[in-house]
């Protein structure tokens, strides 16, 4: 089995990202497991290995083709370039840096020379140039490598998987972006990489409510009614197993989510304030929907302990398993699909040699 | 040290609310710590002992004056009147039974012949009457026996306090109830509380924001900056120990809240979904801000586990023990500052008697 090779984009040089990255591969067990390849610099590297003990030596390379198996690969993507390092300060330099070694990175991945991509937290506001106005990493991927699919943001750890309909949206705005259509395609996408990604045959899936209660009944908000109750039954309909609403407070309080693959939640603060509550510090933020795999940690630049040598590299190490798992998994997937059994019966008026699985529906085998 | 009267309503008959009263006075140090008065029915306390290991005996009194210390007292609300017991079933005679329970225990708790009140879990539908027309316990207890304040809700357990600015609103009106004046109200009956019913000298209170990532400088939203941050430094100006505004999930997921004695949420998920997660089997619900004293255990009926004799005490008996601590935290705080000192010095043009502490703001001292 070839080792799986594992892009790292530095992230932002006066974050932590360095200093998880290389406590992650100080386990030699890390580098038997994969092949890493950071793209970044090898001189900020070097200033923060004094953070880590037992880091390994780097293998400097101009490509990311000419890394090897065994090695803490990097791909110097700066250059001559002078950086200053200032470990917890937002700089206009740091932003450049950490948006070469992205832009690299991601071509890297599109063009599997890499076969997915962890990234470093970024600073979303001195990452910004003429050639990146997203809101984070998930939105320039989706755009660079997504080959014209949406993507879908999943929080995870070992017990818990997380998606949102709505993201960056202000509270005045959710309640209008909660359509129908809306979830039933943020559900599509759920239920595939539960299948593809995460090899869950049958997966099961809560959906929260949007209003406190599930509405009570249409007296906190009829959303419930009107929106979300159709799109579950529809979905459902279509072979999805989803199910709810369920109002988000009793749901994560009575540990219900435990009987769930996967939690759809209705906006940013509804899912990820009780998600990070309980996912400390193993979170895993994964891309899903979109034909290349990326994930990152779940925590920021964290600027307050950065170069303090003081970063938990959990998470960080979490999301580079994860990465592994999914592509594995994917793999597995696609293989098992590829060669569909030779059709083994024919309709009538179709002597096609197609298999009309796909054309099964509930309703045609009653 | 005269033994604290705590009053019990024993909210629906059909929920574990008995069993967990029960439970919970099967130790004797309970009765020790306390006078028990259930409001309710000795026929289902009777029903429901059978599921409760040694559960105390009853002393079934007509008013609460009557009740002994050492004795689980149980005030008979319901007389002659015959009651169905239908463990896990919503039925306007358990509804109805509910209320008489509430409105004998609330009217107890007016007329001080209680000292706090603490209430088992109702069914907010059956219990609607023409006396009733609430969406739950704290409305209606801040209409009864409130003195005209208004209640704040504090959701709580050991390591955590969570207020609320807005609470049963439909996520699409949020937004329009976040007005200064509405938090800078909030925080007012917030810090007050900490301080007499908490004995929390200089409490720190953080505010969480309203949109995602504190509206990232106006990209998604502008509450923040409009609205939450001016009441934030108003409030402080007035010796509120307020700070923030957070993000709700990075402030969860980094353990932050231990740094403050309370947090200000601005609505209902946002605060009690990442609290339940938190608090799964010890939460109180305390209603702050009135005369009275008043709290709850945080679950509900729990219909699906009701009669099975498989329900937690835990909550209940801390929403005991904060109803004790509250009251005697008040009771200090009352005698400290009952007597304030005497005038020691008077300002020009002013020889009235009273101390005028209250006018020294932090600007008068520059």
């Amino acid at each position: 089995m070839q080792k799986i090779k594992v892009g790292i984009s530095q992230g932002d040089i006066n974050g932590v990202g360095y200093e998880v990255i290389l406590k992650t591969f100080a386990s030699e067990e890390m580098l038997s497991l994969c092949t890493p390849v950071i793209f970044g610099s090898p001189k900020v590297a070097v200033y923060y290995r004094k953070s880590v003990e037992n880091a390994p030596n780097f293998n400097v390379v101009d490509r990311p083709e000419k890394a090897r198996d065994g090695q803490l690969n990097i791909v110097d993507c700066l250059g001559d370039t002078e950086v200053k390092i200032e470990p917890g300060t937002p700089t206009p330099e740091a932003g450049s840096a950490a948006f070469k070694a992205l832009e690299a990175a991601v071509s890297a991945l599109d063009n599997q020379l890499i076969d997915v991509l962890v990234t470093a937290p970024i600073n979303k506001n001195t990452i910004q140039n003429d050639k990146f106005h997203f809101p984070g990493h998930t939105e320039y991927i989706e755009q660079k490598a997504g080959g014209g699919q949406r993507a879908l943001m999943i929080l995870m750890n070992e017990s818990l998987r997380v998606a949102l309909v709505t993201t960056h949206v202000p509270v005045s705005k959710i309640a209008q972006k909660i359509t129908k259509q809306n979830i039933e395609a943020k559900l599509n996408i759920l239920d595939d990489t539960l299948k593809r990604d995460f090899a869950i045959d049958n997966p099961r899936i809560a959906v929260l409510s949007l209003n406190p209660h599930c509405g009570d009944n249409g007296v906190i908000g009829n959303e419930e009614q009107d929106v979300i109750i159709p799109a579950i039954q529809d979905s459902f309909k279509k072979g999805i197993r989803c199910f709810g609403p369920y109002a988000a407070d009793g749901f994560f309080g009575s540990g219900n989510y435990a009987r769930f693959d996967a939690i759809l939640a209705m906006y940013h603060d509804q899912g990820l304030a009780p998600f990070k509550a309980l996912a400390m510090d193993d979170g895993v933020n994964y891309t899903a929907g979109l034909p290349v795999i990326r994930t990152s940690p779940a925590h920021g630049t964290a600027y307050d302990i950065a170069g303090k040598g003081v970063a938990d590299e959990n998470s960080f190490r979490q999301a580079v398993y994860t990465a592994i798992d999914i592509f594995r998994n994917r793999s597995r997937y696609e293989e098992a699909y590829a060669h569909p059994l030779k059709k083994q019966y024919y309709e009538k008026r179709d002597d096609s040699d197609k298999l009309k699985l796909d054309q099964v529906t509930e309703d045609d085998q009653i």
